[in-house]
């Protein structure tokens, strides 16, 4: 059977004592958090379990009281993670639940749990712990997401592809190059999360409900318990503040727009027009009217998360926006978007890893189209320029007249004769067709950071030092 | 016992037929939807009716398969309203939960139902059936609240407060005449919903995948039976379309963000500094730690909510952002931002319906406060310039004078002496004390709109009329 | 040489009699509107002219003042229009921009101008009817942009095309029932456009600063003068309210929503992959580098305005959340964003116009890409329900199986051989061959709204009717 | 007079070859980014200069053309600085603007400055530059504001106010402690813009196009001229990011959000019911129609911009949104975003650093205010809980009666007679009042960032290490 506290006799022993009346079923629909913050149950028994042994250290309270209290919360847990835990709205939140049901395991040692302490600074502490843990699950899936994309890269570090800007054929890239172009943006997705780590270091408990508190506390003993590297400095803004949770949406939304970019990528590379790539199987769905359909849903419900996230993002920007310190109850909407942010990116991630993963790449098509739409045109031009002496500019416009000639007899600058390039510009000879091919326009391009395939592998050695 | 289909038998039976391997962990746990888009069940249900009558009317069907669908679908219907069906996530969807418990109950012509039509249109059935009926549950509950202020406005005709610009005391007003400017609001908010039915108001049935269907059909029977204007005029539009969501989010966030004004009145009203008013304790809470705190939780969460809604408003503008035509999975995301909302919405209009209903009125400090501030300077101005036959600009400047003088001596305008009005400008009489109080300076606005006691009553009566 | 009151003589003039000392120099820059609502002039004299006609009427100011400060307002007016006239931050907006510069003109008569009402409500007057004269711009624009695809669609209500979801090949459609989808959308936008100027309709002139005024106005007269249908009825949300900019923003943002999709469909449209349509010379541009690219930057750009749209919408929702009535000087940012918001619509709504009208439709790989990816399998799958008898989802299965058996061989469906068909399902007989080419698909379809030739010209005679 | 080149000649020279007709002026108006982007002038000269002197080093352009293009480069910047440079429409933005003057003033030379790059690694370089000089900025702006804080926080580290939560009295706390929460947030902003900066601390150019370059040049050379610590590790990616700008974005909308709650307290703050500070007339407005008004417009402003730079920072991630690799057109979107969030972001830090150096902090008035509304009830219970032994839970309930009997005697809880206190509790004695005043209430708050004045002073000593 289910424990916990019954709802009759609930809210008003929790903050009832000057209240005539009770909330009406309005104010509790709309005031109760527990169907969402129970997610945090786990955060809230480390929390209090830190808390009291040091209030226990301090000889605030008593040993006994710390091992009733300690041994009820475990006992707690474990009704919790067992289904075996009954949670009551009336209760409001996780605190309040648990804190109830601890008073009926352990009777009055209960009450002195919350001595030195507040909702506002629990709470504070127990989402705290939440975000960092969810941004440091962030930096595991986006090193998955890596670690796929390498394994890519490597493997198609010489094949040829159109390198696009505008989505038109620009100039021919290696696919193992734009594999590694992604894995710069989850790089730096790392980096953020990193850093968005190590700026909510700091630990909460003990701000209590805004001023601090007369007990001889030690947060520096809760902070180091609960691993963060420090206490936060001050008590207002401890209670008022959910820059972590804000920067936690900032990072995901960033995150969430590269997966957007590739997701966008994969949509149009599976058409059949392009048939660049090649979805699994267990990554496609069909149709409930067309049997010929295989569409590519992962990636475009990867695509659309950036949506929701973004929606996230701005509603707690909205939240926060104008309110007074400290505490205001406006902040209890704080949550969801955190959670529901959290569960689309981490859903993303792992999609997003798997569709890499299992793609099957169609290096013929890819060459395919790097031969076509004069993808070499550039090449001609900087032939023009080291070889002939041209300004750059000038050698464009020759290159300009090329491509005309070449789209009207309807080949490709390769085939086309040498007389007709010497009708146009007198000064090119037979070493150009020595630039023209995709393959010579990929080798050539040696510079650092670009798609030579040498220069490629560089990459992704860098990179795997790293993962 | 549950009824529906075992998940083990699901999905393939679906759009299995060309796929090697059933879909990834991942990819079920991304791609269905049945967690949320059960709350459509019966809209589903009844869109099924209508469609499979439609078919039988048009001889598409055999009136016995529409019997059986018909009997099956209602006994559906029932086992879900009673908690006895199994939804499975396998089977992705609310459409194909009911269809293939359809199938166990009645047969193959389960089979049937599905003919001329698609997914698509079905979803796009189901789903606008669900915003037009919760755009006609907003406007009762806009019209609620209306109906609250209407009453406290009659109440309060002639109750004094001071009007604020930039929450500086500006001129008096009356506290009826504060409540009407809601009721102005959020009969604008009606209006806009009214619209919004109004451009909906389209059957998408018969729509299929995109394209429409070679089957006899008659959309324009479907659309009657389901309270339809007419249906929809374009196939591949019918299933690409979803303004009726984004135009339910746009008018959503202009109502919550009118409830916000009203909720940051309230949270300023009710502190120690204001106590304009007394929020009933059914609105308020206590505080874990201190115990004398009534805190107007209600009205903070109520002003939240504007960030959530503004949320889910962006987030599917973003997943709209781009998609090229028909269909694209991207825009399952958009219920969950719809459903989210309205259950925002509904709850923040309940909630402020109810606390305006019960809060009090201190009319002692509204009046008290009325009179600081020099709230009649510019009833002193308009004097000036009627009787003293001054320009605006220059009665400005002389009034600037006089609260300087009544700031320094620490009295109110009507307590300066006549000897130091004079001083300032000879052309002031005694006669200037009747428009200096709160009073004189109310009744005098009598301009169509104005605050005049009388004027509010007329207001009153016009919308009235409208409830 | 520029008129207008030289910055010297300038702010303390208006509403400085209680400051001891001016401005900051960050403070001028931070509260100065005047370089944006400049561009309300027009609206801001024609709004004093009808505000000092009513209050000569009313015999409030005579009926010389009302002369000089009419011709006072036109010589300003010219002096604008010409170039020749020396706008001021001191004077910090264009309301006092022009009345300093009347008081120049015509001394103390400008002062009386001022009776009877304030900035407030002034504002909101200039500003509702900029924003009721943009959108019946917008409404011109979007018929233009709906008669250009009326054009394309009655030329190609016969041209074949793929027809995607997911953009994936699903059912074959014609280029015309594309085309009519877009009218839809932007036929819909269109309803939104009229119902916002219905709901914005109302005169704020004459609620004074917030509480209405004394003076013997007659709010009615000046209504009509300015066009409006009525006077708004409370005075307080008068001057509070944004209504009518927000919701200029909701409906550009949907529409500019529309706009990106089309964008985005003619970027993927211009790819040598798809090859479906050709941009003109005039909306395409070339790189700097690669002499042979055609870039679709028009349409880039009009895709990404979404994002600035969305952009202004958020920021004027997130700057009236929360506002305590009345005015607050937050409110001073709705312009800037309505502003933005208007220029980038009007802008996209004429460059896809433009873009619609001159594109060049490749019929021929339109043709060619609707006979491929298996577009009449639905057609199948239909034939065997209707012919072979066959339970819808049955049918999808039989057809899942030829797709597959044409995909092993390289084929399409109606190249399968009629054996190769039957050891599918026996019951396929060679009548199967009529439905399985394109032109047949869509011909078809002549479901209400559906895809058949006749059916898109019924479309397009609708909407003839309508623009 | 005007330099640079007419625009009759332009646009075709610069990508014109292969075009029959110049860009329709729809597409001019859409396509041109001048207006926004010469603000890059400096950047892209800086930028020119270390690309050609690079070139010179690696031998692919001589060291004569070096010398002309630096010197033309050098001219170019005084032209501009001067207002002698006539930017043209027609050659679309800054770069070509450029390029063709100094075409102009050199000749040939010019084009080879083009050499190993594009505009897609050179507008990349120029935005790069000048966001990283713009985090610059927003550090010192920062620190300034800090520092004003501090300058606060210490003149009134022993200064009583009330502490509020929900904006209810809860605590006292000390004004100068209320001053450090906001330097905490500052700092954390602080942290989040050094951070950034060192996310994008890497030079993009010679990316090229997209693929690099065959050119050998030297990007680590180019790196170090321009201060970046390193060049780009990706070619396609450099062309694509635009994290840099997202991320100043997202700096920047938190930023904003800690500056609106801020100028929220001051619009409270300056109430008449408040009455808490006083701005200086530097930072205040008065009325064109209310003499004796004193508006904290500069607060509202500040406020008010959290709403656009949301709204930018939403714009930009929606552009992104999507995007295919490499550069896409819509990405020309992102500067004005964050021009117009930077300008609103360095106006609302100045304005607010002013304010808070310039307001007259009312001492007498917080003081009287942190006495009533019960402030030291939770002191009270704390007192039960250490001197009584009572849980904390009953604490809080015995402290709540003698709440409700001190407001039905209408007095504060420190003047309740002592049979009154035992009367609710019997072991209350006469030690209480020792902890019911505000001034015992603050200094006992030592807790680790706690209230207390010792505790203040330790804080600010931390933070004056740090600025």
């Amino acid at each position: 059977m289910a424990n916990g506290t019954s709802d009759t006799q609930a809210s008003n022993q929790m903050w009832g004592g000057r209240f005539a009346s009770g909330p009406d079923a309005i104010m509790e629909e709309i005031n109760a958090s527990i169907d969402f913050d129970k997610k945090l149950y786990a955060e809230d028994i480390r929390g209090s379990i830190a808390h009291a042994t040091m209030l226990a250290k301090q000889g605030i309270i008593t040993e006994s009281d710390r091992d009733a209290i300690v041994s009820g919360l475990n006992t707690i847990r474990g009704e919790i993670e067992s289904g075996n835990f009954a949670f009551s709205r009336k209760l409001e939140d996780i605190h309040m639940n648990i804190e109830a049901r601890l008073a009926t395991l352990i009777g009055p040692a209960a009450g002195r749990l919350h001595t030195a302490r507040s909702r506002n600074d629990q709470v504070a502490l127990d989402f705290r712990l939440w975000v960092k843990a969810e941004l440091q699950r962030t930096d595991a899936a986006l090193t998955k997401l890596i670690a796929a994309f390498l394994d890519r890269a490597e493997e198609h570090a010489d094949t040829v592809m159109p390198g696009f800007t505008h989505l038109q054929t620009a100039q021919p890239v290696t696919f193992g190059h734009h594999c590694m172009a992604y894995v710069e943006m989850f790089g730096r997705d790392r980096a953020r999360v990193r850093h968005a780590i190590e700026h909510l270091d700091e630990s909460p408990i003990g701000a209590a409900a805004l001023a601090g508190t007369p007990y001889p506390i030690d947060r520096h003993m809760t902070a180091s318990a609960l691993g963060f590297r420090e206490p936060t400095r001050n008590s207002i803004d401890t209670v008022s503040d959910r820059d972590f949770a804000l920067e936690f949406l900032s990072v995901a939304a960033i995150t969430a727009m590269h997966l957007s970019r590739l997701a966008e990528e994969i949509v149009i590379w599976t058409t059949p027009q392009f048939g660049f790539v090649r979805l699994s199987d267990a990554f496609s769905t069909g149709s409930s009217i067309m049997p010929q359909k295989k569409n590519p849903d992962a990636a475009e419900l990867v695509r659309a998360k950036t949506g929701r996230i973004n929606g996230s993002l701005i509603a707690l920007l909205t939240v926060m926006k104008g309110l007074p310190l400290a505490y205001s109850k406006d902040m209890q909407e704080d949550k969801e978007q955190v959670f529901d942010a959290a569960e689309s990116l981490e859903l993303a991630l792992a999609a997003m890893t798997g569709m890499v993963r299992d793609m099957t790449v169609r290096t013929d098509r890819m060459k395919e189209a790097a031969g076509s739409g004069f993808s070499t045109a550039t090449d001609l031009a900087d032939w023009l320029v080291r070889e002939a002496g041209l300004p750059f500019r000038e050698a464009h416009h020759v290159t300009g007249r090329a491509v005309a000639a070449a789209e009207a007899r309807g080949c490709t600058l390769s085939e086309l004769a040498l007389d007709d390039l010497k009708a146009i510009n007198p000064a090119i000879n037979d070493g150009v067709y020595s630039v023209l091919t995709v393959e010579a326009s990929v080798a050539s391009r040696k510079s650092y950071g670009g798609t030579a395939p040498a220069e490629v592998r560089r990459q992704i050695a860098y990179w795997r030092e790293r993962v």
